[in-house]
């Protein structure tokens, strides 16, 4: 079968045909039909410093996925084949304190798809059968690939109530952008969003945002004040991973607002923690991944439902063999997700 | 000026002449511009067991109102004449145990508008000054004077998160409706009520419920598991105060959900506690008046952003003079809400 | 082996030599050393109506359990011969709604060891591996077995944070007792416990219950109210599945206060639901089983660090052949937990 | 009367004679009998860049305070003169967004006793009357001036439920001291501690703390993971404002882990947000003041029912004409909380 892999310690990836492979007990085979690029896939086609250290070569790579169920292993009795259905893409232990303390999304022996086992961008791939959640055969195969991602907007979101509550999202990158569209559905009001690019800034109109403030020409602290008669964001939401997005987000969060913390930051980040935290009394959520498996049964009510088109944050189909020009576009921020077509 | 009023200890009101009552310190005169017909005001038309143990005749009656600020006491500082403001009807202490522990919904001190001091449905009104909630003031008023009871949707839908969660609303009166319409911007799938009124059967669908169950013609648990794949109502919302619909809410509950119960029942209830909620699991709230006032944050947001159209629950409008007419009408159920126009 | 088990359609139970049995795959063999009487054993032993629709005769009993593993089935990887384990008596199945959303102990296809599967008043039981908690060995046996009823306790008292609180709760019989204990340990204050049983009642004040009302001799609504100055009690935990005691104790918590339901009512309750629930803002929680496991954690930190002695509570031990005696002394209520000391 | 007050752009104070303060409408008369000191006493003491900027002299400090009220200003309705009081020194608007929607802690007009109004180092000081937390006369009144220090722990310890947990506090000042004594009598454990002045350890010691490690002497997240096998610590209370500390406690922190804020750092802090909060999945509360006035349940109930000793915490009384010496003491850090005894 045709495979993007990493299979050598520099930038880029390689198309490569390698052996269909086998289920084991308790896994299955899936006939990927799409897989969607996430930014940590940008991070390892860069081969940058994490990626460096935590990749072992040769790996083929992607997690963001959706496919057919074409063979089962041994004692799998749920998942059949001709299922269609997307992947959880942590494969956790069910053994340690955080999955005993039903946390499983930041179990401490995580293997992640693409990552810690061969992924996604394939024409099959083997997941465990717990791993897999059935979709509605009716939907696209592209869509069905970003509940992945989804997931991790919806826990951002919805990390507690929002419905009638004003929120901030710094950054619409695809996942600012599938918070805007969580944040849409679920009754926020206002949604305030802050981006740089062109494009996303568009595309955040398209998804439905209130307010789109570009941190460039404008001071976010003050738009969002005035914007919210002088109380504050009540939610603020970090998706951007840029320092500067954190500390202007924190400053303009309501006082005993609720944060949620996406974004992954290049270095370390440094800030005022007293008076943008402590004094405010203020409540943060690390998020990370989706809860297992709470948070699918509520992304799929908002897809399957129709209540949320995520179409629109999807913006460019490639083939496998153009994987160079889809991560080149990717590192031109000029795009949402961007997915294979494969199956 | 004109009131209507509870005069005599029978059924009936009386509509009166009387003075424009003077605004003490740290109250408001209120030029009354709507004000509609609660479940309460009813009980007191008919006088019944309740009703006539509580209310000292004579009292003006009506609380949910909305009406133009004319005239401050002394030491009123943020409120102005010209305001146009919604009312709070729950007089709270700020002394008592549950205020002093951000609980002012169950004061233990509590006075209500319209019960324990005269009400709305009047030319004027007068009313603390911390009661009056200032509306945009191209919100109409009867639309205005509905936050009140929309304050009692916003907590019964709203205890805990809804967005993309299965929810049942038993009972589809004008709370019923409202809770829906609630449900409905929030994010909610599937949404699914019960009632046995065909006018308030189309006002659900009006609403945008998805699914509305006639308990008289079908099953409601096992409808509700048919549509839910046999997981049940992730959240139940008890708004009719009927046993039935409590139990067969209960039942169609899935294990570990979530339940708001606020309607009141005419006597005590009798139902299997060990089946229906202690073996469940199950997390109820007891949702009376609003909370003080973060709910009404949350309402206004709904309300004036236009994300939540209430317009099609408010059915009928009456002139002061009309109230027998109004009142016979919300005794037949085919009715949304009913309010009197009168400023 | 020896083994008690429910062989005949009819009140009691019969000591049985039977073969010891063999861990399947994922299971374990346990050598029982100490096996507690739950509630439900007597009921059993009763065949009353409940147990004698759930149960399928012939079934060994009994499921408050340590003891030794001694054999591990295939696949098993954790746990060892030599271990020294308590046990989960709930075996979940992990794939229902329930599961999936981290409410194991509500689970939907949930089998109890001793009323499913063969139980622990044998001298061997087999469990699956995760069901096993492993136990400090200097723990005494009979304490150990009284992990799984003390997790009941700590999750009714524990639902949300007691320290600092005043809690009621109903009924001093086991669950009681234990739920004094917790209360205790945990920073409860004033303690209040209602009981009838002489017996029980000092065994409150050995758990160190600050105040213990006979509901026979003086009202408990008046008494709660005084004790804590007119606020009602914080925390209502109702232990005792008697009515009147649910009536008194929703009418003695406190407006807006927190509810944690254990007890098992005898037939339908019925009670004024609008007034000790609506209308008080109430907040109430089903407790059934422990979480999975979470509680197991907590549970394990109170009793191995010393600081929750629960040996007052165990006020009895039998062997096996004495099944009789025991089940007697449970049906006078002059006991507290009652254990078989085996292996 | 005599007070110390900052009367000069300078390090130190000045004992002055100043006339009594007459209650307002609403205000009441105390004498003082107790004051203890805060570190922000110490600031202001220092006149470092964030006292110099918030207080305008002159100034009279100190706000930790009991006394007995002995006037009433017009419109009192609940104080009365005899009443013996503690002071929630935070004077809130009840008209912001964070006080109608009761987060009064973080009130966005605060003004605060002994920063913003006239303080408590003093032989009078007027308050209003809601700020009034009325103790029991028995209580010494040293030990009543240290209820609103005590609020922070209670509050940072029991941001959610702590029974039953392990828990981390970096520092032992008298805040870390008095949350060593609430985890204490709440039942966490392990209890583990930071700290490096040897008095302080000591003190650690006294208040019951299961584990004090010394970060100049041991790798305190090594210590952490070998006390809790590996977990880490489920509760991370930050207490020092120490940047090393936070880092090292959010490290040590389980994965899901709970964290509470209350330290003030000097500057700016820098750290891996990526690692330690974000893919840990930590939920962090920001703490500040007091719940108005649900911690001052809370504390009352662990102080008056003598569950919580806290005299151990107050370490040195004196005169207010020592007040040099009393501040001198406290740069040193070989105390816990000191108080001048007035009254």
């Amino acid at each position: 079968m045709k495979a993007i892999a990493k299979t050598k310690s520099e930038k880029g990836f390689e198309i490569m045909d390698v052996p269909v492979p086998t289920p084991g007990e308790g896994e299955v085979l899936i006939k990927v039909k799409a897989s969607a690029i996430c930014g940590t896939d940008l991070h390892i086609y860069k081969w940058d410093e994490w990626s460096s250290q935590r990749i072992k070569i040769p790996r083929i790579v992607g997690h963001e996925m959706s496919g057919e169920v074409v063979e089962i292993g041994k004692n799998v009795k749920d998942v059949k084949p001709g299922d269609f259905v997307s992947v959880e893409t942590h494969i956790v232990c069910w053994k340690c304190y955080a999955c005993r303390n039903n946390r499983q999304e930041v179990c401490m022996n995580m293997k992640i798809l693409g990552i810690d086992t061969d992924g996604s961008y394939a024409e099959y791939v083997v997941v465990p059968e717990e791993n897999c959640w059935k979709n509605d055969k009716s939907l696209p195969p592209e869509i069905a690939s970003l509940k992945e991602p989804l997931g991790n907007a919806v826990d951002t979101v919805l990390s507690e109530d929002i419905s009638g509550k004003s929120i901030l999202i710094t950054g619409c990158g695809p996942l600012g952008l599938l918070s805007i569209g969580v944040a849409k559905v679920s009754g926020a009001y206002p949604i305030i969003a802050t981006e740089i690019n062109e494009y996303r800034i568009n595309k955040a109109k398209e998804m439905g945002v209130h307010y789109v403030l570009n941190p460039l020409k404008e001071n976010v602290y003050e738009a969002v004040m005035d914007i919210t008669h002088g109380n504050g964001a009540e939610v603020f939401c970090e998706v951007s991973g840029n320092q500067d997005a954190l500390i202007e987000g924190l400053k303009a969060t309501a006082s005993g607002g609720r944060v949620s913390l996406l974004g992954l930051f290049k270095s370390d980040v440094k800030f005022d923690i007293n008076d943008l935290v402590v004094l405010k009394g203020l409540k943060i959520y690390g998020i990370t991944g989706r809860k297992i498996y709470s948070t699918w049964y509520k992304t799929s009510a908002l897809v399957e439902s129709g209540l949320l088109d995520i179409s629109p944050v999807l913006t460019h189909k490639f083939k496998l063999e153009e994987f160079d020009k889809a991560f080149e576009l990717m590192e031109t921020g000029n795009c949402g997700k961007v997915a294979f077509i494969i199956g």
